[in-house]
């Protein structure tokens, strides 16, 4: 019944979609007009309503599907907290510098750009098909390498393979290693490079007036649940496992961004932080996911050098231990729930699994969702494991319990030896060494402890301190005797599994899977944004500003508020189709024109945005059709049944 | 019918209230268990519901409602941005330093307090009521001067009143010299303070690797609507008025925060800026709320000394002059309609007109809406006429044309006298100095040219530049001639107007206001917050934890969520009384318990928060009633009309 449309008459063009997107103000560099800085980006409209309809998603799957506990922390952070997280010493990228000009370069994007290059050259030159050198090469030609047609050795090419595939397991030295080695320069100057050098990410402020406090904007949200991990536990009866979610802008201070969207300097993230008990990591709705089915990049097959994927149900893949517990794989699978839901092509989605060396300091497992992108594949969704490092970090430094302490269902009963003094007469008999003594014994072993017991019902056993000293101890002094303990409460740090969500990131990698041009032009680009999350879901265009048609416009952009149905009215002077035009480059899935036959007959047409098909129908017809369209309760073959085609004509007097 | 409920039984306890929201984690100081920070505050999961319904209403207030164009911009600003808006040169407080300890206090806040102490104390002098120094007085005794018994002139009183009325009207020197002349000493120490120095409120830090960038934390989200004006007004097809939204988080470095949510250094912020042409701001809507009645206390009666308020329409108010102009009013209604919707009480709700000195340095006109609360009146939301200020310093600075151009219905037509040069003559003639002639000729005025066409008819007509020299021009070199000019675009700098919107203040001031003690029991406290922006509707209650409850709670969970209700379940292992007693805490209006007569009839009790009244009815009825409840569709009394009251007695067999 509907009609067909090819998406793929014209392949993929980055240039003519960074257009689009600039010219519909999605989002555009901020401070343009003072020359921008780079990694700073501002939304504009659409792009905003892209973005607060994907957290609005966001929230609807997990926070409230879950019941997590939403919290809402701030960005300034004094010093401290990140001294303890680590955050100070170690969230650093390694930048080298040019030994000439001074440029700072980040070493592993120099590897990559420069070995990668190389590469392509190697396939030039053996004859395979030339690199496309299109506008859109020539205008990032600052990021990537010029490519030479240049053949390599059979062995050379494997071996950068092999560093490719391993980038992210290098350490600043090797990187440094792999520049002198392997002769890379900096492709913009042919300079050498020096050393690789930590540089710390975080941007550094000072709070109050006499700069006495130190402070860090956050790299994460995630210190802002751990700190307040009593009160969400508290809050939550004081039972694990629990989730805390937070929504909220983040800083990192890249050393030279130049990837859009996809490396920012400001960004908003999305977090969970799931407290789970460290001896039980199984998930209570596990079986609701076993089912989905995965792309997998597993730590081993990286690190024997390859890129190789497979598919797999998330069942099977902790079944067998490649995702370590049920926990984790239920949010992985969750993860690519959410992100198939909002519109990311499902095949262009996989999950790989951290290296040894390349996972963050706080982390024992972690699968990162990666969105095939035309730069490559992306990180945009991280899910690690950080086990009990943070909140044990914190404890520690503060003092303060941030621990679980469950009541047991059967009290642990232990017996053992117990010591008993008689204070009084050790402290007349040692005086000072008392203590020494009480320790010694205190430290002793079961086995040791009964043997003293022995020597003591004997008259006097003999001890020996740590520093060789010997003392003798009498029945006067102590007794030890065989006593039954009854433990009834549990206390333990609990592990946090951290879903951690790079909106820009998805937001980017879903406007290029959304994005193609019509097969019989290509300058009409269209972005088939999903209904859940496009900007706006109905346009309303009345044929012209004429007065006649304010009544019905406000009619119908009225009705649809009251259905929760986000309208805009395009009321512009010019043709109809161009205004259609302009909403497909927006990703308005449908539209609704107001003509003459609409003030006589009441009767309204309907648009569906990827086929162009048009329907018509009585104005509240169409207004319950559209409104069950976008809500996901039927879909446009169903409507096509409600209201028939439009032929183009109406019968108007 | 519906039960009366005394709420005024016990006198506002803000211990009390502060205590709740501390023990039911609305917001806590943040890295509280590192010892905190004075001015930044985390919301927990109550506080992040209230703010995120807050903001979702705003959203369907002003966004939806007006079709606002939505932003959303970086935090991290360059520094050249502040410069240009005068927020380096000027956004910034006056601090004293206390001479021997060096503490830093804020100059306004110290002469207020200091002096309301000593109006305080004259008042206990003279016998009337005495101030309570209560355990909340003590706590706070580092922010309130102390108060002594001492009686003060007449003379005395009315200046401190009167300087009390102007307070946000002096100048830096002025709060100095008020310090010197009243001896006004840090109340802490007793110590004089130093000269008043300006302290400026921005964050800063750097951006970029070798901190080439120096940056700020935007104080305001306003600069990032004003960079992208152009944008936005393309977006708009041309056409002002328009307005575009943005919440988000935004950064001042108080000096010495320390009065909870209202004084902070992070904080969401919900700013409007609705561009309009300067010469005709009158506003569509202004004749829908032309009837709103507000309380407002303008500019000339503070000037005088008083903070006398008027109750006046604000259609009157426009008319009268004392509101500027029809836009900046209409705002000022819907600032007031929003706030009231929310639970604002509007007795406790006036608007403030900002006085000459006190007005941000951008601003022609202003209005505050300012809430009472425990602490005295708090500017909660700014409503002000930036006019066309910032459009034109960032256009002057940056070169780009921030400028609307309009198509003349009517094209202006002009006569004028027009000036032809034959450049080759006058370059022949008078070769470098053909352009200072240039200049001379054509900035002469219209009478002027006429005398000299006169004067070329005749032959020939000396001019005469600025430095004194003459020179000799003949029609060979120019011809002057009337000639008919016709302009049809007409370019200006669009006005704004800025309500702009405290979040967390007015969400402090919002809980005050929801906040009483029960009649019977002042130590169960009730936050009284409507549904619509409640954290929580619905409270789903199962007798108990028991298994045979969970497919019922799963049944009216899944229900209120599709109804799009959100809802909680508490099953913790307290009494039914218990737990509803911990929600009216949490403000939730609405419980519903779920018990054997559930199991075995379907049916379903409902609970009002504020009288504790209890339907029952079955399940499905029950769904239905409370969804309608939180809606707005209906009202307690007419829910009681669908559902009969509960005896407390149910069959079970």
């Amino acid at each position: 019944m509907s009609v067909q449309v090819n998406k793929t008459a014209h392949s993929f063009d980055k240039v003519r979609l960074d257009a689009l997107l600039n010219r519909r103000f999605f989002y555009a560099p901020a401070f343009e007009i003072y020359g921008g800085i780079a990694g700073l980006y501002d939304y504009g409209p659409p792009g905003s309503a892209l973005q607060a309809n994907i957290i609005a998603e966001w929230r609807k799957h997990f926070i409230v599907e879950e019941g997590m506990l939403e919290l809402d922390t701030t960005i300034m952070t004094p010093a401290p907290v990140f001294e303890t997280s680590g955050h100070v010493a170690r969230f650093a990228d390694w930048m080298v510098k040019d030994t000439k000009t001074g440029d700072v370069l980040r070493a592993d994007h120099l590897v990559k750009n420069v070995l990668e290059a190389r590469l392509a050259g190697n396939l030039e030159a053996r004859g395979a098909a030339a690199i496309p050198q299109n506008e859109n090469d020539k205008k990032r030609k600052k990021k990537a390498a010029k490519v030479t047609a240049t053949a390599l050795e059979d062995s050379v090419v494997k071996e950068y393979e092999t560093i490719l595939a391993q980038l992210d397991n290098y350490s600043g030295p090797q990187l440094g290693e792999l520049c002198r080695t392997h002769k890379i320069r900096n492709p913009d100057t042919d300079n050498e490079v020096g050393e690789p050098q930590q540089f710390n990410l975080m941007f550094a402020s000072s709070i109050g007036p006499t700069g006495q406090h130190p402070g860090f904007l956050r790299p994460e949200t995630a210190q802002g649940h751990f700190l307040n991990f009593s009160r969400l536990l508290e809050y939550n009866n004081g039972r694990v496992p629990f989730a805390s979610a937070q929504i909220g802008r983040s800083f990192r201070n890249e050393i030279s961004p130049r990837a859009g969207l996809l490396r920012v300097r400001e960004f908003t993230m999305a977090e969970i932080e799931h407290y789970v008990d460290p001896e039980d990591k199984n998930h209570d709705k596990f079986k609701e996911v076993r089912d989905v089915e995965l792309i997998l990049l597993d730590r081993h097959v990286q690190e024997s050098g390859s890129s190789e994927t497979i598919r797999m149900k998330v069942g099977e893949a902790v079944d067998k231990g490649i995702i370590a517990n049920e926990t984790l794989g239920y949010f992985v699978a969750r993860i690519y729930q959410f992100l198939v839901k909002i519109g990311i092509n499902p095949e262009r989605l996989r999950f790989r699994q951290h290296m040894a060396n390349e996972m963050a300091h706080y982390a024992t497992d972690c699968w990162d969702a990666e969105i095939h992108n035309s730069t490559g594949w992306t990180e945009c969704v991280g899910c690690a494991d950080r086990a009990a490092y943070d909140l044990s970090v914190h404890s520690a430094k503060t003092g303060h319990p941030l621990v679980v302490r469950q009541a047991l269902k059967e009290p642990i009963v232990t017996e053992k030896e117990a010591v008993e003094w008689d204070k009084k007469t050790l402290g007349k008999t040692y005086k000072k060494e008392a203590g020494v003594i009480q320790k010694v014994v205190e430290s002793l072993e079961e086995a040791a402890l009964i043997k003293l017991k022995g020597e003591l019902t004997q008259g006097a056993a003999v001890i020996t301190s740590e520093d060789g000293k010997s003392f003798k101890l009498t029945p006067d002094i102590l007794s030890i005797e065989r006593k039954v303990f009854k433990q009834s409460i549990r206390e333990f740090t609990p592990n946090v599994i951290e879903p951690s969500f790079g909106l820009g990131r998805i937001l980017y990698t879903l406007l290029e899977h959304s994005f193609w041009s019509r097969e019989q032009d290509v300058e009409r680009g269209v972005l088939s944004i999903p209904p859940v999350v496009a900007p706006t879901k109905v346009l309303i265009v009345p044929l012209s500003a004429r007065i006649e048609f304010d009544p019905l416009v406000q009619e119908v952009s009225t009705k649809l508020r009251r259905a929760g149905v986000f309208s805009r009215v395009d009321d512009s002077n010019t043709s109809i189709g161009k205004r259609y035009a302009r909403n497909d480059e927006l990703g308005t899935p449908y539209g609704v024109t107001i003509d003459f036959a609409s003030v006589q007959n009441r009767t309204m047409t309907l648009r569906e945005r990827d086929t162009m098909d048009q329907r018509i129908g009585p104005m509240d017809e169409v207004i319950a059709t559209v409104t069950d369209l976008v809500n996901g309760s039927i879909n446009w073959a169903e409507a096509c049944q409600r209201l028939p085609a439009y032929d183009g004509v109406q019968a108007v007097d």
